[in-house]
């Protein structure tokens, strides 16, 4: 019995891990159709977005199916409602993907503002911390997702950095308004990636640790 | 014991509503900060952010409590852990009105771009959607929360309304940029609560009906 709980921790560790690939995917895909401007890799993302879906909703029910069946205790417990919780984050961070390649579609419309500099590197920061947040889940390492937290405000200072660049555009030129929008928009969301990606982070450190370290970091 | 354990439930679903209005009192209270140009109002806000953390964690512990202790299943085991990511979506919710403070003491700093007539219209609706969504909640009211899946609609639409309008006061007058892209960004926060209010019904509709139907509603 004991055994076969342990197999199917380590498969909802497995599935968790899957799920984070995929949504790595989609989020480097939404850079890439922004980058190089291709709208048919837009629009399949954003389709592929059902895969992640798919993903969180059998991961919920595994986490259900794990607490009625098993009745785990302490450590698992906090597990199994630990990857419920992380589940639900990654979904979002695929979701923000497709809020990306929203954006992309309507760019291509229009000429190129200008080569994206900030966007690639905050999108690698991001997906950085996504990885770096998962890692430490499955190797219950609340020293690596400590480092994730602390690594949020890099993301928050190129947010900002972009945003007064663009300003100076919208106005040296009206004409650049709608596409400087945009592309602030699209800095949000990969802010946002990040802040999922510190959730993650701080839910690790609970599960470790027993200790709630989220609304104390920020 | 089982009496013991059905009132520990109540004083769940109490804390949950408990929550609720102390979010809704927070996005109010963040409004009225923006509308009447009150920068100390907005500081309290932000301050008071600290009490949802506060019961967030609470909601959490009691949750993962009744889980280690009561081993529930089925309804009650639904219930438990919707109750943990109700709170978590409540909690995001407080930390949006937050982020309307930061902006509406940015915009204090500057003279009044025009007069909120769809942000307050916006602001209420969300926060008609967050109360019904919980109302929902604790009522086991599947109609109810699927009602509320559906008025995320109007919301959008509002916000696209109010994007249009402040592109033309930039377009304009560029003088109106910073600002109208604060304004901009309030209206999403604004968004973002409905789609918690969103998340929340989905929720009780799988916890009533034991039926995903995040992911199909969009």
């Amino acid at each position: 019995m004991q055994r076969h709980f342990d197999q199917e921790l380590l498969d909802l560790k497995e599935k968790i891990l899957r799920m984070g690939i995929l949504v790595e995917e989609q989020v480097q895909g939404a850079l890439r159709a922004l980058i190089e401007r291709d709208s048919d890799l837009a629009r399949k993302i954003i389709a592929n977005d059902r895969q992640v879906n798919a993903l969180d909703v059998e991961v919920d029910e595994d986490c259900l199916r794990l607490l009625a069946l098993q009745q785990p205790a302490a450590r698992d417990l906090r597990f199994i409602t630990t990857a419920m919780k992380i589940s639900t984050e990654l979904e979002r961070v695929s979701d923000l993907a497709e809020n990306i390649c929203e954006r992309a579609l309507e760019l291509n419309e229009e000429p190129q503002l200008k080569p994206y500099i900030d966007i690639p590197r905050m999108a690698n920061w991001s997906l950085r911390m996504v990885k770096e947040a998962l890692d430490a889940f499955v190797n219950h390492d609340a020293d690596l997702a400590r480092k994730v937290c602390t690594d949020d405000d890099f993301v928050d200072d190129l947010t900002h950095q972009l945003f007064r660049e663009l300003l100076s555009f919208m106005l040296e030129n009206p004409q650049t308004i709608t596409r400087a929008i945009r592309i602030t928009f699209i800095s949000k969301y990969l802010e946002r990636i990040a802040d999922h990606a510190t959730n993650v982070a701080e839910l690790v450190v609970y599960m470790v640790e027993g200790k709630i370290i989220r609304h104390t970091m920020s």
